[in-house]
């Protein structure tokens, strides 16, 4: 038995449906939704043309969505939904390396290569050493540290996106350190590119006078026995894009140097230590 | 220039990335979005596998929804959130007749016919006199008020559901009052049905462990010049849904007496007056 629908009562009256049995965590999260999402709609009141612009907005946002696109994670992400959720599951004491989104262009399965190999195939952009040492949060170094990394070609592309025109595993590798912690590999100095703005969240984010960049930066997936695994960016230092990420992944700690260098046989050096917690 | 995302300000940053130049009810809208949104996920934590789950959900409702399929007003349904938004758009003084949901299966054009015709076309179920009167605040009968009705047949479809099955127009008429604001027809006395439970919204309400039901109803858009017009169901008085409709469209003044006429050339008689607001 349950009351009947009121304005003032609509989330309770909603929630009150739900069965006994209902799994706790499923009730807990619906029980949340119920009462945040009736609670913005009150805040708002939104004409019937309004509701009807949402859920439009909803059904392109899902039909857009395919094996090579998800338009509803492009939402979560220019909604500070993705950042938020990444922060609340890597929550980690001061000066360990923090957590980014992750990204859709993560391969699993690239090469293992040794220490200084050059991972970009295409023979593209600017060349870039890229070094620097897995610790602990005490500043010892991690030993068999698993560090793979993948970037944007020169053209602000992935492998993955441009198939046959790319090299497979085009900016992408997988290096293990040694006993002194470091790594050192060769690629290219990573561009900024834009996130598909075709689409339903594309439009809204020039309705709200938003760009769809991302600043330029070099993907590091950094796992090791006993340590919490770091999902991160290093971002371009002074990349025009950094105080306004369309998905904001930027944090003012993983901002790495770029370098000049003078000779050696990349045109750019970015040193960056990975600091881990362990688990 | 903006800050760099962090958990404790995560909705602020995202806001504080607006255009100056933004629509400002827009802008009011995605900042309530945003603010809700964030403490939403600041309220349950989720996993990232829950906001995967989130995500997947999200596209395979927009995905099942076609030219005559909307699963995202399903959602919005069983949410609780069309009745809010209708409830907000249409708040009246007591004695006013209240709204309720409009519903998917309205059909402009329908044929207007003379009181007391039967709109029941395909000869099924247990036949029914629908009469009252339209009245304004003051109980004074509206002249010219337009009446128009819709129902589900006795199998618990409507017409469009069921092209080539039942006839075009099969319980469906528009009525106009005279001097007395009265209106009467004939059709059928109206049986529950499930909304549609086989795409994901369905799973979730059997999940939270509630069924998909409506009660008995019949569909009534009462329209005159000078008022304003009441998008509202008459409910079938005893159906076991009404406590637990699963679009929780019932409110109790909209529940009406459906009586076993003694004689007459209906089963069923259904009084009901309509009494509108003025403009």
């Amino acid at each position: 038995m349950s009351e009947y629908f009121s304005e003032a009562s609509s989330a309770d009256v909603v929630n009150a449906r739900m069965g006994a049995q209902t799994d706790p965590r499923l009730r807990q999260i619906m029980h949340a939704l119920v009462s945040h999402l009736h609670a913005f709609i009150k805040d708002v009141e939104p004409t019937t043309a309004e509701w009807e612009a949402a859920i439009d907005f909803l059904t392109k946002t899902g039909q857009l969505c395919s094996e090579t696109r998800q338009e509803f994670i492009l939402l979560s992400d220019v909604l500070g939904v993705s950042m938020l959720v990444d922060a609340i599951n890597h929550r980690r004491p001061d000066g360990a390396t923090e957590n980014t989104v992750f990204g859709p262009f993560h391969v699993d399965g690239a090469p293992e290569l040794a220490m200084g190999a050059n991972i970009s195939l295409d023979g593209k952009g600017e060349s870039c050493l890229f070094e620097g040492r897995v610790l602990d949060l005490d500043g010892n170094p991690v030993e068999g540290a698993v560090v793979d990394v993948w970037s944007d070609n020169a053209d602000g592309f992935y492998d993955v996106q441009q198939p046959g025109i790319q090299p497979q595993w085009n900016n992408r590798g997988v290096f293990r350190t040694g006993a002194d912690g470091r790594y050192w590999f060769r690629g290219v100095k990573p561009v900024s590119y834009p996130i598909p703005d075709d689409g339903p969240v594309g439009q809204m984010l020039e309705r709200v006078e938003r760009h769809p960049w991302r600043p330029a930066h070099m993907h590091f997936l950094v796992h090791a026995s006993g340590f919490e695994s770091v999902t991160t960016h290093t971002f371009v230092e002074g990349d025009p894009y950094l105080e306004s990420d369309a998905v904001f992944g930027v944090k003012k700690s993983l901002i790495a140097p770029f370098e000049r260098t003078d000779g050696g046989d990349t045109s750019w050096r970015s040193q960056f230590d990975f600091i881990l917690k362990p688990m």
